[in-house]
């Protein structure tokens, strides 16, 4: 089964778009975890198991894995590994924002589909066709192209004046005519009206979102303009708000509620 | 010493504007190096041994380790903490083309400049000066903002005309006025006449520059254009064309020759 196909079973059978973002921070996970063995995998862990059924993907940013080392990479791998074996059927988009040129590329792209083996990661566009391809060559995976970010300084080149457009929309067209049929966009809930028009180019793939919660993006208006027609392929990545609901001992118990909260929010707009 | 420093420093030493790219593919390195406990590390190891007096950076792209998954990484790590106690004199840039927003950003730059603890890094400023400012902030630390990528789609989005000129322009334009010295840029020596342009808005800052070699750029007028006025501070990696020059038992003293012959062809012109 392929990222798309995963991804349209879990969103039906969870009744849900939220995905969590397991952005696992040494400095916020509760501190009675640190004497764990592995605190941040046992963190991923329960954060996992307590919220399965109530999600359509996972979204792990390797930025924070790789902030800890070999160490953190060995909880990244762990992490995706726990989840294939016990959750097979939720898909795992690697947050990476990776390009580079052809060759590199191709390295990055056997890291992340290889290696670490996951259904889906985020590239930037920027540096064009030819260093996007190696990632599109893997066929049975899927990419998010990196339309339009969810910080506040992404107006300053994402909004530029292109032929009197903006340079995302412009980026946004000519991705589309990039050969392949596995791949999808991302852009920021915290700029629903970008959301739209990236919908309205895109009118059924897959679109990645993130920035409802912590970053201040509103639920509605995200849901509304980013779903497709059928009210599906639209994932909605929540990490802080989620992931440190709680400090305490019932951590992924506030994470369920907080992630169950979200996807009742969701649903209501979609 | 900061990283400015220590390029100028290294660069009149060894009368050097030589970067070697070590980016050690198991797929390429000499066949009888397969048999050692540590291959690529004992790879870079030689390299570095046989081009050290040759240089003014070594430039390991992290993405070639990366496809090795954790193994990759330890070597990676190796060959850094092998640079940095057998010849600190020489900087080390790590390819990593990294961008996120700012939470992530500060991972990145976490595990760049205190995880692996090299002296600059390739970062992307498509998002804008928030997700940039992350790695600024690491003062001793040098980042070189990446403006035009050395491969032949680099055109589709980096030259579009943003009030008539193209968006690489604009984009070096805006960053140059972003806060801190710490940061130079890098524009593929596959287009000198972009060079020359970047120069002419940086006139001294470091400038990174890649593709004399393998990818057909050519050595003139990318030395001539990429030059501050005083013929330093451009950085010319070489990869391929140098770390693959034979791959016989030779590989060492022929990367060596390559090393060399590039230097002075560098030198001819600066």
């Amino acid at each position: 089964m392929n990222f798309q196909q995963k991804l349209e079973k879990i969103t039906k059978k969870n009744n849900s778009c939220v995905c969590v973002g397991l952005d696992s921070d040494l400095e916020k996970i509760p501190k009675h975890l640190l004497s764990c063995k592995s605190p941040a995998f046992t963190f991923n862990r329960e954060i996992i198991d307590a919220t399965h059924d109530l999600v359509c993907a996972y979204k792990p940013n390797i930025a924070f894995y790789e902030a800890e080392g070999i160490e953190g990479l060995k909880v990244l791998k762990k992490t995706i590994e726990y989840l294939q074996k016990k959750y097979p059927e939720i898909p795992i988009i690697l947050d990476a924002k990776r390009a580079d040129i052809g060759n590199a590329s191709k390295m990055y792209a056997k890291a992340i589909f290889e290696y670490l083996n996951v259904d889906a990661t985020t590239v930037y566009p920027y540096l064009g066709y030819d260093s996007a391809a190696p990632f599109l060559e893997h066929k049975d995976k899927f990419i998010f192209f990196l339309i339009r970010t969810s910080n506040p300084d992404a107006k300053t080149f994402q909004d530029i004046k292109v032929k009197d457009k903006p340079f995302y929309l412009y980026l946004a067209k000519k991705v589309k005519k990039w050969p392949g049929r596995n791949f999808g966009v991302f852009c920021g809930a915290t700029y629903p009206s970008e959301l739209r028009k990236i919908r309205r180019i895109f009118p059924q793939r897959p679109i990645l979102t993130a920035g409802i919660g912590a970053q201040g993006g509103k639920a509605e208006l995200a849901v509304k303009f980013g779903v497709n027609s059928q009210g599906m392929n639209l994932i909605c990545n929540s990490s802080r708000s989620i992931i440190y609901a709680s400090n305490g001992k019932d951590f992924a118990q506030a994470a369920r509620k907080e992630a169950d909260k979200l996807r009742k929010k969701i649903n209501k707009y979609r």
